[in-house]
């Protein structure tokens, strides 16, 4: 199977529980109900959530055991773009071809919009029906992922080292912080509501962990803004960056090998993360 | 025993809390962490909190039973006053005698800082020693006080009413959902967290959601600015606003008649928020 067809799979069932789960664009007040799907649908390609479900299927459970989550994961996702494209922080104004919300609905409103997708990822969980400890072990995986040691901390760091011109370490704890913890919350969430014992959450930590590093080489090697401060190709240059992507996947992929073939869909999208030509 | 004391009791012991689960104002990134503890400490009178232990107390529970959702209500209640303070909101340069935070740290922090302690309420939550049902439950309920239908759709509606002349019966509706969930979600989380039954839960939450909408009511009274379009003492005159402030406090208290002895504190501290004169 290719890894277009996994996440094409995939995401058709994270929409509907997204749509499900979040008020309707109707409800009031509605610039805030339309500001809060406007970057959701029709949303990316979904990567996090399908190695949510991937993850499940790796410890051995349905791959839909993982949807809550799954779908609270790509909450998260949404809103810390919505919050990065603000005035303040990165300026955007377009983004998957399509004007940003703050540019669509104010400044106020896509503040507030990035506020209630982050409610609304934590609402989504804890109302799941699932076993309450995993639910919650989930839970907290995602909030420290979101918080201010890893997502939020990383960029505030990427915002500061703007000045600078950071080294590679510095540029791979931005990328480990801002864009690797949350993918590993969604792989180790993903494989909790599975119900993985605790040493394959430990494995799959540090293969979501790993991953998530390489992915953001990745786009780092997309962008074609390589000047930008925190970018590895400025630092590493393109064959020093695709190189410790490629040993960061390897390394990560080492971490599955007790998995067998339940993780092959794990694997495929591990790779595709970080091979994509787009 | 007096509401002051009550509150100067409690708020000991969900300080400590809050200090032993926030990162150290010295962790990196320094200057979030910085940030995330300005309007938290020393912060104010914790009424939320104390609220909720008073809750627990009311089902027969010891009150710091509720200290973990006491301490993610009161982070939830910082977040929200960070991100109201901003420049696209209310543009407010002081909070407390002292300057705001995005006056401090600059919009961009402060906007991450907001963020970062709506997350580190659901990790404190997720990550507390008590029974996994009952924290689920109580984080189902904060999620949803602080998402799109309640505190933010409330801010939303708030900020967009300026322009107009609000009814009384619009600006109950923002009192409800910006102040009145969350105040309700403190009194249910700390009830549930006690081990509350259904039936209890039921009443504490119609008795959480009158005192809200009253508390709101009295700081409208306390307030100069009565002319601000949200504000009660507009549209209902000083004397109508204080008449159904009491009508919801006598509404509230009657909510706990079955409680008995052991909802004092609860009755002493919803007299208290609604009657304060300071």
């Amino acid at each position: 199977m290719k890894a277009e067809a996994i996440l094409q799979a995939h995401a058709a069932r994270v929409d509907r529980l997204l749509e499900e789960a979040l008020p309707p664009a109707s409800a009031p007040p509605p610039e805030l109900h339309a500001a809060m799907r406007h970057l959701l649908f029709p949303g990316g390609k979904r990567l996090r959530p399908a190695l949510a479900l991937a993850a499940a299927e790796a410890v051995g459970a349905t791959p839909d055991t993982a949807l809550p989550l799954a779908a609270a994961v790509e909450l998260v996702h949404t809103y810390s773009l919505v919050h990065d494209d603000l005035p303040c922080m990165d300026d955007d104004v377009e983004r998957r071809g399509r004007p940003t919300v703050h540019v669509l609905f104010g400044e106020a409103v896509a503040v507030l919009a990035g506020d209630a997708l982050l409610a609304a990822a934590f609402e989504l969980l804890a109302g799941a029906g699932a076993p309450a400890e995993r639910l919650l072990g989930a839970s907290a995986d995602l909030a420290r992922a979101a918080g201010s040691l890893a997502l939020v901390g990383g960029q505030v760091d990427d915002l500061r080292l703007q000045e600078a011109s950071p080294s590679a370490k510095e540029i791979e704890s931005v990328h480990a912080r801002k864009s690797a913890a949350l993918i590993a919350a969604s792989i180790v969430g993903g494989a909790r509501l599975g119900g993985g014992d605790a040493s394959a959450l430990a494995k799959l930590r540090r293969f979501g962990e790993a991953v998530g590093v390489a992915f953001q080489i990745a786009d780092d090697l997309l962008d074609e803004d390589t000047d930008g401060a925190c970018s590895s190709v400025r630092v590493l240059g393109p064959a020093g960056a695709r190189a410790r992507a490629e040993e960061l996947l390897a390394s990560a992929l080492g971490e599955l090998d007790a998995f067998g073939a339940a993780a092959e869909p794990l694997r495929i999208l591990a790779r595709y993360a970080v091979r994509r030509d787009r």
